[in-house]
């Protein structure tokens, strides 16, 4: 008998209908002979109401209670959706975050998981119960109530399927899979059939917001099989994601992803001295910015300054002018400009490791649509280009040509696509 | 420094205004040099609406599955509240039962405290934290979440105050005290400033919707002195219940009540064999209806049958119905005669011990008023008799002037009541 993590989120569980139809998919899994672990999220705009409820109270509610707070959502998920499941006549318990033993550091609203204990899941599998665990949230070893932040439920899920060695672990959402790219800007975009956790894990981390990157971390740390799939077109089977050596095909380039949430920053004319980079990136880290992608210029001759560039996230923007006079003082720019009209345009496949070109192809592609390229970075899996985001749009439709990630182009020319 | 337990329900905390108001009110106690521990309810409706979701997905969900979401509503209440404490400057920590460690029976939706842990309080009152707990929820030794039932968060706040041996637990709520009647009914009663447990009890028992029993019979027990007091109104002192030989002064009848959610049921013309009576209680009880007045004719000499009375509650008539015939074939008597139109009059008082007379004074005054009396049961100190309904409120009115339970009587007369 196999055993099957499925995840379902907020937008799956919005009303009680929607519930009811969540608890048909969980006990077509369970009659088609499976033992079944369900994770699910707070129910639609639970989490808003929450947020705007304590907002009311408090401009900066701390971290604890916050947490106190929104655990409630996904508490009152699982018991619906357990009574569900027991309306149609099954065995179900529901579990929340410290009933199963859901360990995480002490630290509150993004915690992360230390060890799941699977005494007590085992025991109600083994008494043919459907388990039902509130994602997003555990508990530390002094008994605090903590949450796991951002894409927190699929994260519990792939932890939990890890922690069991399960079978397979089915994260249900309102999209039908992972795409090549965004179908809303390319109508033609395909679903995969199959993708890597490496190329999943670029995709993610340039703006593809299908799954949560910490998701898709655990499970190619677990080699967990996870499978992007709808709760509502319960005969689709999604994008399954696996390792890239268990995969039967794959492109060159597997996706496109365009992400328009941030910002060029340039530090202009540094005087060039040994160490004003890490300084730099030092202050950064103090006020925990993360920053993307970096370039720095080689040093002008002729008054030896250089310009370091990188991007930030919009939502970080804010926060960064906090300190922008501290960097002034700390490395005497002439100026520090901010822009914010850019888009970042990225191709990702695990294919491109043993071709090499693709780099070429995609700034060629680019060049011929007059479109500028701002700043370029890449991984072993990865090119990414900043354009100006007036040019984002056209960059898409081109590369997607070029790297027959649009349907019925692939479909024909090369036959490689999932049907 | 001393230490109070604070209780406040569901009205006073029905939106994020009113949980600011008791910030406030938790502040001023502890700016009194107090330590405190707050006990709240679920705000508002959350309960109704709770429940609601729950009955659009099962007519009978599981009690444990209810019990998983109900208590999500008070655990909303102390993050919200420890939050608005918190941004008035100080310092407070909010806790689930299960987190306190308010251990209960394995039952669910209706479970009684069998232990309460102080550790953790005392650690957090010892570092000078206000402490939220989330009321009427625990948690069983197999760490599984239950509900207290009726009045569970005024049984919760008198079971904490008990355990860490309080100096007070005041019960807020949107009612000033305690009432000698019901002054919806008659205008001029008087709020009492010390009512005993043993009154509270009886009053409570005999229709008065203030104070669940279960709380003032946990307070009687360990001697807790609990006030009821308004959360509208902080310098009110409400009424305060202890134990009678602690009162200042008391009167022959302290409070009347009320009742009308009683029905009375006639088993009319039962053979009077030994042990009928018996069999039919112990079928009530089969069917866990409670039953309250209790008459037994004489039997009658022409025919050797009796008739046997009694009084259940409205809730429970269509339950009742459904046993109807099984009691017709068990006891054989001619009919069974339901009277929906009744109303039980009560007169209660710890000094009707030592006063003999205070019953005959009773039935006088109904007697006077041509109000007739269906059905009489007494205790220690309380009297009630059953009578139709549209004599009730005048029943009521020349009871309340008898034993001058309205104030302005009272005061002048005797000067015996609180001013």
């Amino acid at each position: 008998m196999s055993v099957i993590v499925q995840k379902f989120g907020g937008t799956s569980l919005a009303d009680t209908d929607k519930i009811k139809n969540v608890a048909r998919a969980v006990v077509r899994e369970k009659k088609l002979g499976n033992d079944v672990i369900v994770v699910v999220s707070a129910m639609g705009h639970t989490t808003d109401n929450l947020i705007k409820l304590a907002h009311q109270i408090s401009e900066h509610p701390s971290d604890r209670e916050m947490d106190m707070l929104m655990s409630t959502g996904e508490q009152v998920s699982i018991a619906l959706l357990t009574m569900a499941i027991q309306e149609m006549g099954y065995s179900a318990v529901s579990m929340t975050g410290a009933q199963v033993g859901i360990l995480t550091e002490e630290t509150h609203s993004r915690a992360r998981i230390v060890d799941i204990k699977t005494d007590k899941l085992k025991e109600h599998l083994g008494e043919g119960k459907i388990i039902i665990v509130a994602g997003f949230q555990g508990i530390t070893a002094k008994g605090e109530i903590t949450t796991l932040g951002r894409g927190g439920s699929d994260t519990s899920a792939v932890a939990i399927a890890a922690a069991l060695k399960v079978d397979r672990c089915d994260i249900y959402s309102d999209v039908e899979g992972i795409y090549t790219t965004d179908p809303r800007v390319v109508p033609t975009a395909q679903k995969l059939k199959e993708i890597s956790y490496e190329e999943m894990l670029e995709l993610a981390r340039v703006g593809a917001n299908v799954l949560h990157p910490r998701s898709v971390e655990t499970a190619k740390q677990f080699s967990v099989p996870m499978r992007l799939r709808s709760s509502f077109k319960l005969d689709d089977l999604g994008t399954l994601i696996i390792g890239v050596n268990e995969m039967e095909i794959y492109k060159p380039v597997t996706g496109l992803a365009c992400d328009n949430s941030q910002v060029r920053v340039v530090i202009c004319d540094v005087p060039d001295k040994p160490g004003n980079a890490g300084k730099l990136f030092t202050l950064l880290a103090k006020y925990e910015l993360s920053v993307d992608m970096i370039i720095q210029s080689y040093a002008r001759s002729h008054d030896n300054t250089n310009d370091i560039a990188f991007t930030i996230s919009k939502d970080d923007l804010t926060r960064f002018c906090g300190f922008k006079d501290e960097i002034m003082k700390l490395m005497n720019p002439s100026n520090i400009h901010i822009d914010e009209d850019i888009a970042k345009v990225s191709i990702v496949g695990a294919g491109m490791i043993d071709r090499p070109g693709i780099a070429s192809m995609m700034f060629e592609t680019l060049a011929r649509e007059n479109v500028n390229i701002k700043m370029i970075a890449t991984s072993e899996i990865k090119i990414s280009c900043l354009v100006e985001k007036f040019n984002a749009n056209k960059a898409v439709q081109a590369l997607c040509k070029t790297f027959e990630l649009d349907g019925a182009e692939a479909a024909i020319v090369k036959g490689t696509l999932p049907d």
